[in-house]
């Protein structure tokens, strides 16, 4: 029965269909005869994707359907002294990336923020939000319910937190669009990503909403929350950690390591990534910091899809002149939106787990929370790494440029 | 020399630096002398990162620093019947992702959408754009520039293409900010994505300007490209392909299949993707389309990092009553700005070229770009899939509440 | 010394400037010796901007260098029945414009809702804000001085309220961008439309902030308010009032007084203000309500400037099916951020105020602040019928062509 | 018959509507009958409303229902001097507003600028759009209707232009939202806003869209206009006049005139204009351009909706070092979508005529387009002296406080 050849026979004459088959047969068994079935099917040979060196078992909680594992390779940058809220001292970052060069520019970025002294960091807001939308006969019924909800945040935040160990209800906003009433529930998840134990606890408290109120649940999620979509409501609002990290670094260390001054890398910064997102209609104001977030998030076992709105940043690099006439940089990053977990989804494969131990962060942190948001304040000074690398490589361009002109 | 452990001892009496050991070893052994070195400074172990099966060599084009993989588990949904401009016929779609429930719920929806008949897909538009900024003295000069570059298109498209026997010069679109301006360029790059091959082309075209106007280059990238942001220019204009696909599916189905109604999706389509986007200032229509975008890229070799414009997706689902009386539901998805290759970056990775042969879709096709064509046509109506699955099952579960509340 | 031609000869001799007029001569003779000026030296006849009917010394809060009146048209619409949380009974609405169409298109709206016997209308949130941007050395500091500015609300409610004996501080909310540090503080400004109000008393608080943290103020207004810019802030946290207004019209209704039917007008809807305005990357998911806001603002003495973010509204259209198997048209409109007073500004006008008495609101309401929140609610349902209108015009013209098309 | 009196008592009895009175009466009496019935009815006294000084004929094509006139404060500012691409000279700007203040800062800007041997100024792009919405069958039909339509492009622009002597159709822009299909056509409508003209002339085009293609016209504006909305695609793509102004200012006239420097007011643009609007999800980067735009379009006859997107700008504020070591100051204001008119609409109203007069720029141009877009430059100097007086007030309030720093 457990034989992969047998299963694929019992697939080609229907008795079983292709997601049944770990019903029948440990999760490996079932991995091998489903890809089995897609070479014969697909006329090709899937050997490297069969060849994922970890129990397939351990990934039953993350897929569906397995035949095997993508391999991305994985690298390291740093180490780079951070002094956050909750991440101190020098730390690498694993980052896994199918994009050539990106790791070098992030190492070269961190090389010159520790050289620096290091970066600070800090989570200045943390919520994970889940907002369902309800339907109410009109206006008058949704200013109604709005001023139930109000009145009895207590209620709310019993039925919710009834539903979780760990979780904590922080905030419920209110939005009201004709006859749907929008609840942003927002919480505190600790060293959880969060968004499942948002969710189910919203779910709770939404049965509550409409047994006292005439709102009826359309969905629990009414994109207000709003996962996995580039929302202004997330970068002015936040959602998981908004994360801020910046560097002071001395005009000396701008030039030689950097080949180019403050100045230049503070122009380039303004015309690309302030006035050239202004015009673009951008929700982003930063060069490539989805590049980091991106790589991070695979080496860490985040929820990959939250890049989009996780990425979100703002980019400032500013000249500042001392006394003695020479002229520092000034350069930060700021994060709206990180969604990061140490504990539960991704962070609990193999690799990944392996990841967050070369950060030190794997696992819930002591206080909860902590290893989540020394996380995301890593995260943040690589991103600021990246983004300095970029854009000095292109003030440098830029300058030699310059100096040609002058020689014309 | 060659020898880990010495490798190892180089490093730490500072003879070597961590991202020189490729030039003194083969990649595999720098690989693992870099992990050893990790391993002792973090006091971790990092067997599985370090039990990839690839050669390393192999990933030289796409990591420095490489310690090892990460192992993303794979699985596999489908077979659709996609009816494309470019893809035909019945197709499986590997995803790679740790988001548990996700292949089950596109999987429900694809299976639904084959019942219908399959889906229709179309690419509508194609370009993959870089857009440098200029410097210029004042709005005089700025004028004076555009006026050149447009009177200029045929002398900027030879210095362009001189670049590349691939890539087609499409357009060049100016704007203007100030003393700020920016030159959209916009490529056919057949089937590979195409950011190398634009922002190289963009470069010598760059040159031209410099040397023909008062222009002087700032940035290669002035962010109304715009890359790895979540630009409205994106959205509006475009940038890889623009694609769609939907699906008609018979209301008997949705009953069966999907235990609700068209009206009851419909419903939370407009209350959630539509009112509940607009009212979160979002760019993004849908429901949760970057969770398949995401893990479509990951598992082919696209940049996990575009995921943040290429999600950018507009839903849609109606209520189409038949003359019989009967309702079906018309569900669409709109893809504004998906970037994708099946040549070049990842996709020569051995688990990535894998999942390309299981779409029939690795390396060039015939005519040139009717493979990333397709890619893009399959990509879509995964996210079809996964928005139909998941607005229904908010639907019912919304329908079993509504019979409920029949029963008060 | 007080006539005209007196202090024409002496700007032209250079002994007064333009602006310095009124220190001479009262406000009309100020007014036509500017004008006399601007005739001679522009070689016009301004005999109608000087024929106003105003003491010009009325609007010299309101306008310096004055030269008399623009005349705008004023006609008035209604009556219509609004059930609003301030306003109620019947009500006619005074707009002024110079485009033909509009009060016969809102008129109509009105007529119908009316038939429908009203429109309900709620003013859901209330706040007028302003966001001082601060310097501070890096984000170490700026999560100290956040910190701090949420330790002592009460601190600087005290310096904040000591400015106005009307304005009640509600809340300040803290964002941080590397080193620069917003804080919005929304205000309770009764009556008046209160930016005056709210720069003074943010400025004192300000002062606190400044003393008592590393902050440096470097402008009152940070952008994050924001005023008279379209911002999703505004459109998510609201600015002035949040209001919403709807309005269920019997399907026999739509079809004799509109011609047309629910399902006709919906897909109008969904079609151009929800898909549309996404596809475009608007803030406004509507068809014209600024049409209705700029009019009605003109005509009671509002802020013309501040119709860019007080039009942000999204409209909603659907069919209700009742039980007789009829189909009536659900409509609302909800404005997230009009702002609007009944006392202050243009209001004090001759002609506005005249317009605010045919509203029976004109100067403070009892309680404070129920004037300004009906007149909020009255031009809500304004907007709400002139949206109706158009929608329903647009709706009846393809029923037609649909008619046409079955006659093929 | 013609009697007021007799008019108010024949609506009192139902045999007359209030709109109906012009059908009985001239339209002056036919605006005292009506006035006297709202005075009645509402317990008022309209007296200055009914002193307006202009035929009440004269603004039939701009309202209905009419009363008699708002009557708004107009000044003056300027003379600045203006080297444009139309404007040339020095020029007065009318300006009415009810907002104190407005005049004397813009007044104090174009004092500086023309101190500063005054402003460029350059429209770049003109095109004004409407963008009907059609329903296909599905994304087959949508690729073939946008095909066609690429196609036939000439028949279009027949059919289009067969409707006016002026107006050209410049291109037509197809976007595919699943089953909807929006064509965005442009229009050079010279020196009139053109909004009318470029929805009979698409009007005309529609019908052979539909004549010729599976596609059906569901409404004539589907919102990718996009009018009277704050729309990224107008901020990208322009609407109406894309438009932009800028100065060179004297380090020392900077320090004289505002008390300030280059470097300070270049902070203040960049924390509160840049990064602000950034942080705030905002499409306008600016610090009051609406309040110029509004009350210039106010003055001139112009569409007061439309602000919402004529205000759309990016304002830039640069510091730039000079050989000899003094900074200069570099300001720039970039509008995206000013729409503009001399001919129609309002500007054939007395008032608002003769304000044209004092621009010199009252009916069509010569060559024609060229009244208007001297227009917009002029107007965008105008927003450019807002910006540059409001920036440095800021700015020098600083310094000032930044001195006593210096004390403590």
């Amino acid at each position: 029965m457990t034989d992969p050849e047998n299963l694929v026979a019992q697939v080609r004459e229907g008795d079983l269909r292709l997601h049944e088959l770990e019903d029948h047969a440990d999760a490996d068994t079932a991995a091998t005869a489903r890809r089995l079935l897609i070479e014969r099917e697909t006329d090709t040979d899937l050997e490297t994707i069969g060849d994922y060196t970890f129990p397939a078992e351990q990934a039953e909680p993350n897929i569906e359907n397995m035949i095997g594992a993508a391999q991305i390779p994985m690298g390291v940058v740093g180490p780079v002294a951070v002094d956050g809220g909750a991440a101190n001292g020098e730390h690498y970052l694993p980052l896994a990336t199918t994009e050539g060069a990106l790791l070098a520019s992030v190492n070269r970025g961190l090389s010159v923020i520790d050289a620096a002294s290091g970066a600070d960091a800090r989570v200045t807001k943390n919520g994970m939000t889940r907002a369902p939308v309800f339907r109410v006969a009109g206006v008058a019924e949704a200013a109604e319910t709005v001023e139930w909800v109000t009145d009895n945040v207590e209620a709310l935040r019993e039925a919710a937190e009834s539903t979780t160990s760990h979780g904590e209800l922080i905030d419920i906003e209110p939005y009201v669009v004709g006859d749907s009433v929008y609840l942003r529930f927002a919480y505190d998840t600790k060293d959880a990503m969060g968004m499942n134990m948002a969710t189910i606890a919203t779910g709770e408290a939404c049965a509550v909403v409409e047994s006292e109120t005439p709102a009826s649940l359309v969905a629990l999620s009414g994109n207000l929350c709003s996962d996995k979509k580039p929302a202004a409501i997330n970068a002015v609002e936040g959602r998981g950690r908004s994360v801020t990290a910046d560097v002071l670094i001395p005009g000396e260390l701008v030039e030689q390591r950097l080949h180019t001054t403050a100045d230049a890398i503070a122009e380039a910064n303004t015309r690309k990534n302030l006035t050239g997102s202004a015009k673009a209609g951008s929700l982003g104001f930063n060069a490539h910091a989805a590049n980091v977030v991106a790589a991070a998030f695979l080496a860490t076992g985040q929820d990959e899809a939250q890049v989009v709105e996780a990425a979100n940043t703002i980019t400032t690099m500013d000249a500042r002149e001392r006394e003695d006439g020479t002229t520092d940089l000034y350069a930060s990053v700021s994060l709206a939106s990180l969604e990061v977990g140490t504990v539960g989804g991704g962070t609990k494969l193999p690799t990944q787990a392996e990841a967050l131990e070369v950060l030190g962060l794997r696992g819930g942190g002591e206080p909860a929370g902590s290893n989540a948001d020394a996380l995301a304040e890593i995260i943040a000074v690589g991103a600021l790494a990246g983004e300095l690398s970029l854009l000095a490589a292109l003030a440098s361009r830029h300058l030699a440029s310059a100096h040609e002109d002058l020689g014309r």
